[in-house]
């Protein structure tokens, strides 16, 4: 009996010499981990202090070399290239984490809350943009197979009369799609990424059309048909949209790849769309992005004209006329400015050409 | 001229050698970054290591206790006391960065694709935390002022029959809103916090609502204030749901606080809605939660009854009931589980009153 009293006294003792243990281990722990924050934000403050002031002694030495008429031409060409080496290591290295970036921007804040998505090393971020590619591959396959899958079974099965609700499922799908297309491309500016303002403001008019078109009724007076044109043009445009976001797709993974491979862009270069690049896809490319964008400007006026012209007379149908005619001008004006902005780079290099490959 | 001759030949020699530098720079600030980076992570891999070594003892030692028979009932409180402190070491100070997180679920997923939310210091966290409040509070507000102003401007200007365009601008509105806090909730349980899952789901439920609420008529046969009846009635629940908001924050930030003081709570604790708490405090809330959620059901029966008797047949009524109805019942069931819980605990501490207060 004494024995196992004792035996249960040495065990309750060796519970609680391992309690105390334990809580002694939580607390090393606690500081270690402040430790290590606080000696690595030291670190990181100065890195960031290094990284701030090479940028602006770059830019500096960039705007004094553009200033200096002195220079041969040929040798000013070597000096540019030396520097944009300089700049390629600090963005697409492990310091362009140090570099300050891009405020988060309202849209993102009003939907997560100041949380930050910014990748710190740059393999994540990588990780980030392939994944917003593949995102893409996937849309523009349902981006095509939903409309045709509509129109196909508004000739066969429903007797050219659509109903409601799988258009409606439709249009929520645009909505949660563009929503989600939206808010990646603000975290891949976030991140660093080049995409261009107008992609992202075209996703919020998309978002806001697929919203309308939520609140619009598609059945009624004075008959089907009349009623539904505007759906039917606006599917149409959609599957056309699908074939150009698979191309652009391709083509964008090619150019991308391709240049990072020759080091000439920084890596979460993203241009939804249009872009400039590799030349033989280009000429496939460019006619189908004006065609898209000359029908999607024809149905937004067709939709103007239904409601004016009195037919069917909703608001929705003249908001949902005004966004597409809009997307459609801002879409071909941001076309046109990265094909001359492509054209000026080319004829740079083609200047350049007879000079020497350095390094 | 051979003077400026050599002048230039000078400036030039000293923009190469400028460049030169800055290349040079670039070089080692590029690697000093990849070392910091190299370096924290090693130092952090032992941190997660040791974090989760000392996790899965302190629930050994847990168990241990809970299943020894021999220990005096008072001292196997003290040790698990002691156990929770460590605990809360780990969990609530700059060692949690280290503990795995919560998988990060299909929803953000679905819209943020595959980017990190957790804020690694406990500062940010709690500035999450924070303005997840401050956004819960302004919502209630206008959770209050939407549907009376619709209501009021039903009976005085309108006449008795909402026009379609402000009560969908309020639908979607409502949409946008629950798709904010759906995001915001997963990122808080990302970042540790204890939500009920319940509450999560529970909004996925209300985004739908909206969403289909959305492609509903509120006009049409047979009458204005027939067909209305159900968006009438869902405005009254809704400025009812403003009320119980705002009281419901006010108490949540009080219990927060009380409890971060005490040191009982991990920071990062939300129970949206309904939960346990400062007692004076409660026995007003939850009579209120209870006539919500009562009321919550009347509704989607109502909607129910409208449909099933045919006045208005359309499938969004019967959803948006069948989801009303499951609102109800979830928010009724979650509510009731928080309270007994609440008393368990309370029971709890009864027991351990008479034992002296530790540290």
């Amino acid at each position: 009996m004494e024995r196992s009293n004792s035996s249960e006294g040495a065990a309750t003792a060796e519970i609680e010499e391992e309690v105390g243990r334990l809580v002694e281990q939580a607390r090393e722990l606690q500081e270690s981990a402040a430790s290590l924050f606080s000696k690595s934000s030291i670190e990181e403050q100065s890195l960031r202090q290094r990284a701030l002031s090479l940028d602006s002694s770059i830019r500096r030495c960039h705007s004094l070399i553009c200033s200096n008429k002195n220079l041969h031409p040929k040798f000013a060409r070597k000096l540019e290239e030396d520097l944009q080496r300089a700049r390629c290591l600090m963005v697409d290295g492990d310091a362009s984490a140090f570099l300050p970036s891009k405020a988060q921007g309202r849209f993102l804040r009003m939907f997560l809350g100041p949380i930050n998505v910014r990748a710190t090393r740059k393999d994540v971020q990588l990780k980030v943009k392939e994944e917003y590619n593949s995102y893409r591959d996937r849309t523009a396959l349902l981006f095509l197979l939903f409309p045709s899958v509509l129109l196909i079974l508004r000739s066969s099965v429903w007797g050219g009369c659509l109903p409601a609700f799988p258009v409606q499922l439709y249009q929520a799908w645009l909505l949660f799609l563009y929503t989600g297309l939206a808010l990646r491309e603000n975290i891949l500016r976030a991140n660093g990424s080049d995409i261009r303002p107008w992609w992202i403001y075209h996703h919020y008019c998309a978002m806001l059309m697929a919203l309308v078109s939520l609140t619009w009724e598609i059945k009624g007076q004075p008959s089907c048909t009349q009623k539904q044109r505007g759906v039917q043009l606006f599917l149409q445009w959609a599957m056309m949209q699908g074939v150009a976001m698979l191309l652009q797709n391709r083509y964008q993974r090619q150019r991308l790849y391709t240049r990072i491979a020759l080091g000439k862009a920084k890596r979460m270069d993203v241009v939804w769309g249009e872009t400039a690049g590799v030349d033989g896809q280009l000429w496939l490319l460019c006619p189908i992005l004006f065609i898209l964008q000359g029908f999607e400007a024809y149905v937004g006026l067709q939709l103007l004209r239904t409601a004016f012209v009195g037919v069917v007379s909703e608001w929705q149908v003249i908001l949902c006329g005004m966004l597409l005619v809009l997307m459609a001008v801002g879409n071909f004006l941001n076309t046109v400015q990265t094909l001359m902005a492509k054209s000026r780079f080319k004829a740079k290099m083609k200047r350049s050409k007879s000079k020497p490959e350095l390094d």
